[in-house]
């Protein structure tokens, strides 16, 4: 399956130290997603939904390894127990709050990603099919609360 | 970007018709997500985790319109502001229940996806990651209450 990017994404944070690790570390962070031309059409009735989630290439992970230690932990980890960037296929996913969209370009809060990555598709996103009750998170549990004090650092670049 | 699967999704659903078009309208609904040998090391840890997203490929797609539509509705939306399977990259999400792990094997709950779908990620899931407060979900504010009474049909096809 070949991937083409339908758009860029563009926030402040040009280099991977130092980055938030997930949208809730980045709240307020504001960022610009650029709809190209062609695929603006598409984004009829989008101003409706306060959150979207995106799908984008991680485009500076190169490789992967199946066992990592994750920036919220000091273990290693399975990687499909992670959210670390360098993955077999790098495709990342947060959901971000529109804030209001001009021209093809959705001004987005609470972006965690760098600046310049290639957006695949967005999501609307929808309490009922997105939000769960009754959740366990393994590893996470504990660390998980305190995910929005956490930086990005060297590690996976 | 090319993407190669990591394994492959069985469900009960051989055809689009009649298939619940969201997880929510799948509870109790088992599937298995099988990961390729070469991609096994990298479930450790996965079974602490009640929920995971999976992201995958809508391999019978073929095609999009950037305005369609959805089978929430009756009116013509932008695709952007739908989840329809038809998109420039045809990348699907979907959050599932974990109910055990087997020989690399994940039996899972709630599957709304074609038997055979390509497997592209598994991202465990985070309330606080993924889950979000104070939402709204424009055209598909009064539908979306009754996703788990819907059908797909042949409109995707």
């Amino acid at each position: 399956m070949k991937c083409e990017p339908i758009g860029i994404i563009h926030t402040p944070f040009k280099q991977l130290e130092g980055m938030p690790i997930q949208p809730a570390g980045a709240v307020g962070v504001e960022g610009v997603v650029e709809v190209f031309e062609k695929f603006r059409a598409g984004l009829m009735d989008i101003e409706g939904f306060s959150h979207l989630t995106l799908i984008y290439e991680f485009h500076r992970s190169r490789g992967y390894k199946l066992e990592v230690v994750p920036f919220m932990d000091t273990q290693v980890r399975g990687l499909f127990a992670t959210r670390a960037p360098k993955r077999p296929n790098p495709i990342g996913l947060s959901t971000v709050r529109l804030v209001r969209v001009e021209d093809g370009k959705l001004h987005v809060e609470n972006v965690d990603m760098l600046d310049g990555t290639p957006l695949l598709d967005i999501k609307p996103y929808v309490p009922e099919f997105d939000s769960h009750a009754e959740i366990r998170t393994g590893w996470l549990e504990q660390a998980r609360k305190t995910v929005d004090q956490r930086k990005s650092d060297t590690r996976f670049n």
